[in-house]
């Protein structure tokens, strides 16, 4: 499918771009379905964004944009309406440009997430969970592991007032789970989720304690800039089901799919085609 | 080349974006040297425009951009410096972003036009052209012929006052170069161009009365949505000598191409790969 003056954009914003993912999926997908819309990377620093926005979706041709760091939280300030999903998580991952011009922001990390593991056999319904990082994504997933029903719900973050407004966020929407505020310990939890983005660099330290980990328990990642970062690595050499980043990615995309009305795929039908490199 | 978060972009801006042509003549080169980097067209409205280019440019990834109607007049305005051809032609159909972050806005319509008419066997030297249309291309293209050498110039235009600023900005640089104004018989012309949109919709009247046309003139088009316009097709019919629209922008290319610091082809390269729907 070749670039013309009819093809449609879908940006990808964030920032830096060179672990994006999403072109190599999208891309193959709707070209196969012969729809003549382009996920385009299009990078932008945080100090940026705001005036970004607005000038963007004056662009006659664009369809919306995804949304990935460092500017989740900030998209919720910038559109006209959010989902009750991304009014939860106070994140948005993705922008749609409507009918009559104004701009709704979602959010489907979270959901992209928990599809994914339940897939994989993990039962939320009753579990112990521990998200590490309460930024854009990490409160995406804490509000869908809540949706998801599970009983206790472990928040970390290395800002106190992130993981404090998070925790505010879900226990109004969700006021029998029970919330536990900056405990690091891995041990006796179901599952844990690095949501923070450790791991995208080679000298990163791991974002928790590995040898607290029971074999037991499941392991989910964000990062995707590699497919097995050293915490999955960890927690696969001591036995525990584990959940990569691009697995989220996949899950998540045929809501986004949904969400811009373009041909919608299954997450097999996407990897299928997908040019993902490392 | 796939897209990937190493892409980079160099953003065509016009409106409408329909008839765009550059895409689909840049990517198949700049993939097939392993550039990574993709033209993709951005529509944007005039009252939208000034906005969208300082946003574009805070852009991590972009390159540069193309300039296409109704932008070309109004770029001057928008960047931090102008190429002499572009200050002459007081239109910009490039701009590029420098190391310091600074905008130069630069114009190759005309060199390309010139240079497609004079591999063709025109001779410009003494030539007495006509050019219909003074916004952003037929100034361009005037700039050119003058600097390629034309006795006279006579320019037509809707607008009195755009053919008289183009005359005076001509009059500055070429002090001896004669200029007419708002003639339109064509009769006695070496050369009359069309830099007008005429021709674009299947209903536009002919921008000019090709019954006073001589089969020695040549006849010179800027409109691509079609490759033969009803004023070529009636020149051709005539016997006179064409040229496209498409060819002025096959000649372009390569300039712009080395504007943008990208590995640079000829146009022969450039026609084998094209993918140029009409």
């Amino acid at each position: 499918m070749i670039i013309s003056g009819h093809t449609r954009l879908i940006a990808h914003l964030g920032y830096p771009t060179a672990s994006f993912k999403a072109p190599m999926i999208y891309n193959p997908w709707l070209a196969h379905c012969e729809a003549d819309v382009k996920v385009v990377p299009m990078g932008v620093k945080p100090e940026d964004y705001a005036a970004l926005v607005p000038a963007l979706f004056s662009m006659t041709n664009i369809v919306g944009a995804l949304v990935t760091m460092p500017h989740k939280m900030a998209t919720c300030g910038l559109v006209d309406q959010l989902s009750p999903t991304a009014a939860i998580a106070g994140a948005c991952n993705a922008i749609r440009r409507e009918a009559d011009g104004s701009l709704r922001g979602d959010m489907f990390d979270g959901e992209g997430f928990v599809l994914g593991i339940k897939r994989k056999g993990f039962q939320p319904q009753g579990a112990r969970a521990q998200v590490f990082g309460c930024g854009g994504v990490g409160s995406a997933i804490a509000a869908s592991l809540a949706a998801a029903g599970v009983s206790t719900l472990t928040l970390f973050d290395t800002s106190l007032s992130a993981a404090e407004a998070l925790a505010q966020r879900l226990h109004q929407h969700y006021p029998r789970l029970e919330i536990v505020l900056m405990q690091r310990d891995p041990a006796a939890q179901d599952l844990v989720v690095n949501a923070t983005p450790l791991g995208m660099k080679a000298d990163d330290p791991l974002p928790l304690d590995v040898s607290r980990l029971s074999p037991r328990t499941w392991v989910g990642e964000v990062v995707m800039s590699v497919e097995y970062t050293p915490l999955l690595r960890a927690a696969q050499a001591l036995g525990c089901p584990i959940q990569r980043g691009t697995d989220m990615l996949f899950e998540m995309i045929p809501a986004y799919l949904e969400f811009f009305q373009l041909p919608v795929a299954t997450p097999e039908q996407l990897r299928e085609r997908a040019e993902i490199r490392y």
